[in-house]
């Protein structure tokens, strides 16, 4: 018999798109003017944040699904939330499309994302909702400095 | 013939434990006062988050495993860097002990979680790895404006 699968592939692709709804919200979230400008520490603004999960989560998942190992290339050139927010949606409705298109027995094949990350795709995957994570923790820090009730963490 | 996993049991541990060493390494970042203190809009002290989420992590496990659902019950009363790790330590042994303990076909069996969050077993380990990534992210800003280089992200 074969083993059970603890989480599948419609499973994760739900949880993906449940933490990309609330990284939308989160965006929604800053003030025009301090999503581009707002930072701590020498960090990165929240808009240039957001265009990097935007850069990775469509371009790495089409590499996956191309086999294509291009590099990393970030597009930061958004200059509203409309923008970011219309950029985001479109790359949500590209999750959906490329995710799709893995087929669970390629989730074990090694892929070097970006020709730089050499590693199975489900790790890759994983990788995208980690970092989009990380950065939203780290824009959780910067509406509290800003004196804004993030959204729920639990809600997506 | 049955679906491929896309993630196994082993990986999913290890992809969490993983983010445990490194969330240590966040720890030991701190000095030890900043640890205990320093926050950021009215934000919990780091020490604060990583007692949370030693809190969270075995009792949740055990909790699984053993099917009881108690209540969450934060302990928030470690004192030094050095005890936050020895507790972090032994966290992490009772996540390989327990996690092992839970069988593949019970990952998609409700638990209500600390008697209060119902969802599916993978669902929940899902949440505290999620909860974890969310705060490490947090404690970034607060070692970024403690002018302090954080560990790379992508090291586990």
């Amino acid at each position: 018999m074969k083993t059970p699968e603890i989480i599948t592939k419609a499973e994760l692709l739900k949880h993906w798109q449940g933490h990309r709804s609330l990284t939308r919200r989160v965006i929604e979230a800053f003030p025009e003017q301090d999503l581009f400008e707002f930072s701590i520490g020498g960090m990165r603004s929240f808009a240039h944040l957001a265009q990097e999960l935007i850069s990775i989560a469509g371009p790495g998942l089409q590499g996956i699904v191309n086999r294509v190992e291009e590099p990393y290339e970030e597009k930061i050139d958004l200059r509203t939330k409309k923008e970011i927010l219309e950029q985001w949606d479109k790359t949500t409705d590209a999750v959906d499309v490329y995710f799709n298109k893995i087929k669970e027995e390629d989730f074990h094949d090694s892929f070097n994302l970006f020709g730089q990350y050499n590693s199975p795709v489900y790790d890759n995957i994983l990788y995208f909702i980690d970092n989009e994570i990380h950065h939203r923790g780290q824009g959780y820090v910067y509406l509290r400095a800003l004196n804004i009730e993030p959204p729920y963490f639990w809600e997506r």
